[in-house]
């Protein structure tokens, strides 16, 4: 059967059915490790029939669990999925581009193809010859939600968030080393939020050392969600936390797909000049310092040509007095 | 005759047209000195009859500008002023109270009062006494438009602005000192146009030193409003410039109503630790230093309480690459 070429407002609609999946992917983050954390939306007609997500230790798929929630209905459904469907049956359950063809699913829009060489394009080339109308976009949100998976996919390491708390020039603490508060109750909340959202947390020997930090998530409801604990030393770690010898080398963090980096300042540095940092969390206090402790120290640049061009701003927000800064790397 | 109360919708239309007035009062800025830069917009039936606002050197005021464009169409109209009408007649020209009356016009929104005390209450009082409806609103418009009019009437010096070109992380230049540039083409345009908004501005003796800048205005139109060069030094000043000796007495730089800081690191600090501040400009590069010269030297402040509440953001924009940060003093 020939199928009309898609209009543009269909391309509006798919992208915000996308974007509705990549929402729901994020309730998997990061408790679906090792498997992706993907989100899945059965439409028919414009009203969602089912959602899913990717369950904790990542199983149910994202799909089986909408299927299953749709039962019959998924039958003439559109399916929007964060990331290809999967292609390979295993002990856990059947393949999920297998699963909604069987149920009657006509067309699969996938935001993101899969690196596993188990599936790479092989999930898309099952739904097609088992007569299912298959639209491939590059989606924005599906990636960025997928951003830990496909970092460790490319790079054998974490996601790796750096968090600063930062004052308008630049300091983490008086030069006495006073640094209890630079930022709001609300930026503190939100770095709560954000360590849910990581497996693994790190710090510095030092850090470790003067200040002996829970790095728990004191959130209602979220402190089962709080990350390991890792300390940047050359010697061995303490009780309850594990040792990281080198930036450089994050594969002992495996399998983990997000790693957020708490600071001091040598390991802001010592993350940045290996080239391991993906994205920058700076909560900006309206405060002037002068002459303090600075947040990062000297990464190796020698030149302002070579400070330029990494770092995109991509979103900024207030978070009471303060502001929450994200960059992201260009490359 | 008894007036009807005002309505929600009247207050609403006349903010409006209050900030209409605070948008025409820029013009004036800083060209007006020593008078304030007054904007007025003369209204009939909802629509702009004429407009006004203070001219070259004082005079005439922005009343009697709307005045001369409007001639007959005066009669019945209602006048929006920035500030309160003078009340004092001059060698210059009539008060403007006095002529607004004369005019016809029925009705005048005032949006800050004038501390002036040959006005300072008596430009309303005459109004009313000439029958014309006077409706005084508190108007963060046009306060901020006279930002530097009364700074000087308050504390008998400008309204100062330090401006700061900082990375992510509070460096205005690399460790090795190279400093062009850390924020992008349309940074620098934008800090050229701040320039033509300020009467002085004002680098320290070791910047003058290093850098020779030339600290005009490089905006086509805009170059005669290059503002007058100061150095804060303890010596003499070179041929071009004059020299400020203490950021704690502006003094010297009077008449100006404001006074733009551009560095460095020190003087930065000398004016925040002389509490000479009033607005904060930091454009923010999206780059990373790590180890860099820092933008603010050592302020006397001595505990993280005491860095708090000073001040408040009071907007961001992008420009280009960059951020601009606009903080405000909180009292």
């Amino acid at each position: 059967m020939a199928r009309a070429k898609p209009t543009e407002s269909d391309l509006i609609r798919d992208r915000r059915w996308l974007a509705a999946a990549a929402r729901l992917a994020e309730r998997a983050r990061p408790l679906s490790r090792p498997n992706p954390a993907v989100g899945c939306v059965l439409v028919k007609d414009d009203r969602v029939i089912a959602r899913g997500w990717t369950q904790t230790g990542g199983r149910p798929h994202a799909e089986q669990m909408a299927l299953t929630v749709a039962g019959d209905a998924a039958r003439g459904c559109t399916a929007y999925v964060t990331l290809e469907p999967c292609a390979h049956d295993s002990a856990r359950g059947p393949c999920c581009a297998g699963s909604l063809a069987q149920a009657g699913v006509v067309r699969v829009v996938v935001g993101c193809p899969d690196p596993d060489p188990r599936t790479a394009g092989q999930g898309n080339a099952m739904l097609r010859a088992k007569g299912v109308d298959v639209v491939e976009l590059a989606c924005e949100a599906s990636r960025l939600s997928l951003a830990g998976y496909l970092t460790r996919a490319a790079k054998n390491r974490p996601f790796v968030t750096l968090k600063l708390a930062l004052s308008i020039d630049g300091c983490i603490a008086m030069a006495s080393g006073e640094s209890q508060w630079i930022t709001g109750p609300d930026a503190r909340a939100h770095t709560h939020l954000e360590r849910s959202r990581h497996d693994a947390i790190l710090i510095g020997a030092g850090t470790l050392r003067a200040d002996a930090p829970r790095l728990d998530v004191r959130l209602p409801g979220l402190e089962p969600r709080s990350p390991e604990r890792w300390v940047l030393t050359h010697g061995n770690a303490p009780d309850g936390w594990r040792a990281l010898h080198d930036p450089a080398d994050l594969s002992p963090l495996s399998p983990a797909q997000y790693l957020f980096v708490e600071g001091g300042a040598g390991t802001a540095a010592a993350f940045l000049a290996a080239d391991a940092v993906d994205r920058l969390l700076v909560y900006r206090a309206p405060i002037v310092i002068g002459g303090g402790r600075t947040g990062v120290a000297d990464i190796g640049v020698s030149s302002l040509a070579g400070a330029h061009g990494r770092w995109t701003l991509r979103d900024t927000r207030r978070l009471g007095e303060d502001t929450l800064e994200e960059y992201v790397r260009t490359a």
